[in-house]
C-alpha cells in the first residue's frame, strides 16, 4: 500500500556538529536499508529546500507510522502523509 | 529533469456528460502516450480526492509547461509544480 | 485499517429539492449498509455544520478510495482523509 | 456529550529525557483511567505525527475544559475542539 | 452550557427581493422567540460586516445544532462554533 | 460602546512559578475591578484552551487600548479586537 | 473616533453596465458628501487593486456600521474594520 | 508618493529594560523627525496591538526602504508595504 | 522605479470564444507596446500555471496602476504588487 | 533554464555581530561571482523588507539547488522557488 510523505528538515542552531553528523550518517543508512527492501520507494529532493517527497509501500498505516517514527531525523522533521492508490490512467501493470 | 505536480480536479456540475466522458478519455489516452514516451514517469491518485501525484521527467521548464497546458482538462485543473533532484541518499543509479 | 475522514456538504442551491432528496435518501442507504457490514464504523455529527466526522475500517487505500467516491453526495462534498493507528495509551482490544 | 479533540503535541528539546519520561507515564495513566471510566471514549494516533484524534463524553464543557487542562502534557499540547452529537444516519442507538 | 456562535450572512444576488424580506422576516422572530426564551443569550452585530456573534445557553450539542440548523438564514450562512464556560476571573453569580 | 475581544495567552516555559503566580493574581484583581466598573461586561474561558473571549464596554477605542495594554498578562498575549453594536434583532433595551 | 477600513470592490460580471454606472456615481456622491462632512477623512486607492484604504472619524461603532452598510457598493465590497487610536509619537495635534 | 505601511513590533523578553527604554526612545524621535519633514504623513496605534497603521511620502522605493531600514526597532518589527495613489474619489487638493 | 507583479488570470468559462481571442490579442498588442516604451522590463511565465511574474519601471504608484487597470485582461485578473529597489549586491549599472 | 526565487533573510539574534559581518560580505561575493557568470540574472530587493526576488538562469533543477544550498545565508533564508519560461509575449530574443 502506498503513501506519499514530505518531510520538511530543521536542524536546530545549537545542536552540535558532531551530533548533527551522527544523526544524519544513521538517517541515511535507515532510509537506504528500507529502500533496499522496497518499502521506501522514491525519494526526491525538493530543490532549493531542505525537504523530501518519499514514496513508502507498507502493509498499513501501523507499519508506516513505526518507519516514520523511527527516523533519526524524526524530532527534527514536520511530516504530512497523504494515502495513494493505483491512479486509472497508469500503464504500469503494479502501483509503483 | 523530474518535478513533482500535483493537479486537483474540478468539473463543473454544468458541464454535459458527453462532454466531460469525450475530455476524460482524450485526457486518459493523453497521460498514456506521455508514460509511454517515458515523459510522465508516475501517477498516483489520492484516496477521497479527484486528485493525483505526478512525477515528470522532462527536459525543461517549457516543456513541462507545454505538456500540462495541453492537458484535455487543463482549464478545470489547480496545478502545484514543484522541481525536483536526486536525494543524495537514493539508491538508484538514476533519479527516478 | 482505520482511517478519519473528515465530510463537509455543500448542495448547490439550484438542486431541485426532489433530486436532492432522492440523494439524501440513497446516502443514507449507503452509509447506512457499510456501517452495518463494519467498513463504516463511526459517524458523527458535527454542532451547526453540515458536515460528519467518520471513521473507517478497510482493508487499504483502494478500498477507502472506492467508498468514498461511490457516496452518493461525493461530488457535493469537500474530502479530508487521515489514515490512523492504535494509540499506545489505548485501553481497547482491537484499534476501534 | 460528546466532543471531538485533536492533540498534537510539542515536547521541547530543552526537556530533560527523566522529566519527559515521567509525564509521559502520568499522561498514559490519566488517559486510561479516562478512558475506563468511559468518559475518554476513544483514541487514535495520526500516522507519522506526533498527534491524536480523542472522542470525549462529558457532561458538559467545563468537565471537558477540566479534563483537558488536567492533561501532565497540556502545556505542550495545541488543542482543538469540536462539539458533536448524534449524526442522522446512524445505526448506533447510543450516540457513541 | 454556553457556547460562542459567529455567523457570517450572504445572500445570494439572484434571491427575489420578497423571497428575502420574507426569509428576514422569519429570522428576526425565530431569534426574537429564542432570546425571550432564554437560549439565546447575546447577539451582537460585527461594525462593517454583515455577521453577528451570539451567545447560547443550551441543554447540550444537540441541542444548538437543532437551533442553528433551524434558523431561516442557515443555508445562506457559515456558521464557527466555540464552546465556553464559565471563566475562573469571573464576578457573575451564574456563567452569564 | 462595545467591543468584542479575544485573548490567547502564552506564558513562557522560563516564567518562574513565583512571577506567574504573581501576575495572574494582578491580572485577576485588575479584570475584576474592570468587572465591577461596568467596563468589563463578560468574560468566558474558551473549552480546552488558554483563552478568553471577553465583551468590553468603553467610551472610545482610546480607553479600549489602555485597559487592554495594561493587562498584568499583555505581554504573553495576543488580542483580537472587533467592533460591535446593537443587533437589530436583539431585544434588550441596552446593548449589551 | 478613528477607524482604519479596507474596502475590496468585486463587481458581478452580469452586473448591466447602466446599473454598474449609475451604482459608481451613487457611491462617488455618498463618498464625497462623507468627506465634505469630515466623517471620512482619508481615503486612498491600493496600487493595481480595486481596493481602498480609508480612515473614518466618527460618533462611535454604530455610526461606523451605518455609513459603511448604506455605501451604495455595500453588497460588492469585503470590508475590514480595524479601530485606531491617536500614537504616542504622533506630532498632531488632533488624531487625524 | 505615499505608501501605507503596516507595523508590528515584536520586543524579546530577554531584551535590557536599559536598552529597550533607548531604542524606544530612538525609536520616537526617528519617527517625529520624519513627521516634521513631511515623509512620515501619518502614524495611528490600532487598539489592543502594539503595531501601527502610517502613511508615508516619500520620492521612490528606495527612500521609503532608507527609511524604513533605518527605524531603531527595524530589527523587531513585521513590516507589511502598499503601494497607494489618489483615489478617484477623493476631495482632496494634494493626495494626502 | 521598479514593481514586481504577479498577475493570475482566470477566464470564466462562459467567455465567448470570439471575445476571448479578441481581448488575447489586444492584450499581447498592450504588452508589447509597454515593452517597447521600456516600463514593462520583464515578462515570465510560470510553469504549469496562467500566470506571470512582471518588472514594471514606471514615474510612480500613480503610473502603475494606469497601466495595470487597463489591462485588457484586468477584470479577469488577481494581481499582487511588491515595490522594489536596488538590491545592494547587485552589480548592475541601473537598477533592471 | 530560468527560476524564480524569493528569498527572506531572518539572522538570529544572538549571532556575534563579526559572524554576521563575515557571513554577509561572503554572501555578497558569492552572489557577484553567480551575477558576473551569467547564472544569477537579475537580484531586487523588497521594499521594507529583508528579501529579494532573484532570476537564475541555470541547466537544471540540480544546479540550482546546488547554488542554492550553498549561499552563505542559505540556513538563515527561507526560499521559495518557481520554475519559469518565456512568455509568449515577451518582446526578447532571449527569455531573459
Amino acid at each position: 500500500m502506498l503513501f506519499h510523505v514530505r518531510m520538511d528538515v530543521h536542524l536546530p542552531r545549537d545542536l552540535p556538529p558532531e551530533e548533527a553528523a551522527e544523526i544524519l550518517a544513521r538517517e541515511k543508512a535507515y532510509s537506504q536499508a528500507l529502500q533496499h527492501s522496497g518499502k521506501w520507494r522514491h525519494i526526491w529532493r525538493l530543490a532549493g529546500e531542505y525537504a523530501n517527497f518519499s514514496i513508502f509501500d507498507v502493509q498499513d498505516n501501523a507499519e508506516l507510522h513505526e518507519i516514520l517514527t523511527g527516523l533519526p531525523l524524526f524530532r527534527f522533521m514536520k511530516i504530512t502523509v497523504t494515502p495513494l492508490l493505483r491512479h486509472p490512467s497508469s500503464i504500469r501493470e503494479d502501483d509503483s
